[in-house]
């Protein structure tokens, strides 16, 4: 078994683990994804941070997500859907010795677009740890992966993560609340409203009108926006994607949140941490470099 | 004719008309909304900027809009829906001595919740101006009524103009995009794609995406995202409002792209200014007071 160095670096964040005969010995998590660079090129903060761990055998590095974009260390070119699911890991693109980015997917057909950068390698991971015939990664843009014959045949992004952090924090419906609590019946009675309405543009606003008439407490708006949203998701996507059995892939708690929704709409679901779907992704693709 | 003076006192925008003859003879327009008294009461703003108008005779002065909320001069209780269209103007609050607040309209029934303040008016005098079974009022956060036998039975809320402001101002589909160019194409093209699609959530990163391939230019993202939501709203509203006529009540450029959206729909559509209308509903609530 190979040494080797696996990085997830994002727009925000940098992740990266030393894995060392298969298993992961150190990691690290830095403040300094790609947009949070202040000036210093990637390959700076790369000699900084990153190479330390190489060590004299120079271990190679394998490089996921938003540093193969055009703001990142070198643009790296989607690979065109449909395309093999483990395409990415035969297409890498060399940024310095030994160190490699994995190119993203993306979908461009009948003015439909659409672009992945990271959840590529997930993808590799989880059909391997939780194969099925659709995949949803939850998180800020929401990934659903329509995957038949080890092939990937289609892809959808919803902006389910970053709705709700743009409508918390600077819309109406989230102007002057209170922190919010926890609130299970609130998440429950939004994932019906968006289950029954996926229709968002009409049911956004009655969030902001139950407050104000007292239909909702104000401490629940986010659970229960939250519960519209996925509710309206699943709802919209499920139906698309038109899949009885699912592997989530992500955070266990958000994970739990989609798994509700799916019962709720008679879908079999499997779930998969994302970090572990990374890492399966990563080992696979560092084995098969030989 | 009685003279008097008509105020439109919303969220962030004070606008007056003094009414003459039935004429209105003078405006004025204050950034000086609920939500930017800086401290200031609105009963010494009114002091200050309306009052004067008053003058010797001491005019009656009709208020419509949020200042009837309870961050306003004071809190109007809402009227119930189903109610008679002209029950605002018959319970009217006094807020100081010939100084009333026309009361807003809500919605409370069988876990759907709505509320609107100053579009009550609007709508009183549209139904003098353009008669019809449906009203649609553009805007922030645009109103959809239901007008059947002289009562409003029914409304919703789209909120279409917020979440075009946050999506292009806040979120990843807006960052870094160059100033935006009037493209008809684009917004057809959205139009289309939000008339097919409604639920936006899965639509909204397409626009992102599409930039990023280069299907769609970064100086039209402005109109693309405009028709993408205009044509979620017409789609879904127009079939939950079940109607074939319908009276946009708004500014002239936003009616023209609402009755492109209808049009498409195969639905009837006339048009009036939102300030005609809003001061047809002043002049019949004020005719109506003696």
């Amino acid at each position: 078994m190979k040494d080797y160095i696996a990085v997830d670096w994002g727009s925000t964040q940098l992740r990266g683990w030393l894995i060392r005969n298969g298993q992961c010995v150190e990691t690290k998590q830095l403040p300094m994804g790609i947009t949070r660079l202040n000036g210093r090129s990637p390959a700076d903060v790369f000699a900084e941070h990153l190479a330390p761990w190489r060590g004299a055998q120079a271990l190679p590095v394998l490089m996921a997500g938003m540093i193969g974009s055009d703001a990142g260390w070198q643009a790296v070119p989607y690979l065109d859907c449909p395309t093999a699911i483990d395409a990415p890991g035969r297409q890498l693109c060399a940024v310095a010795e030994g160190v490699w980015i994995i190119p993203g997917l993306k979908i461009e057909q009948d003015g439909d677009f659409n672009v992945m950068r990271g959840e590529e390698t997930q993808l590799l991971g989880a059909c391997q740890l939780a194969p099925a015939e659709c995949y949803v990664l939850p998180g800020t843009h929401c990934k659903w992966v329509q995957v038949v014959g080890g092939g990937v045949r289609h892809f959808a992004t919803a902006m389910t993560g970053e709705l709700h952090h743009l409508l918390m924090t600077q819309s109406l419906i989230g102007k002057g609340l209170p922190a919010q609590q926890p609130d299970d019946a609130a998440f429950e009675w939004g994932l019906e409203k968006g289950l029954a309405q996926p229709s968002l543009i009409s049911e956004l606003f009655v969030a902001r009108a139950a407050r104000v008439l007292g239909g909702l407490a104000a401490s629940s708006v986010s659970d229960y926006l939250s519960g519209l949203l996925i509710g309206a998701e699943v709802a919209t996507l499920g139906q698309r994607f038109r899949t009885s059995a699912v592997t989530l892939v992500g955070e266990p708690a958000l994970n739990a949140r989609y798994g509700r929704a799916m019962k709720a709409r008679g879908m079999m679901v499997n779930s998969c941490s994302g970090d572990e779907a990374l890492l399966a992704g990563m080992a696979r693709i560092m084995h098969e470099q030989d």
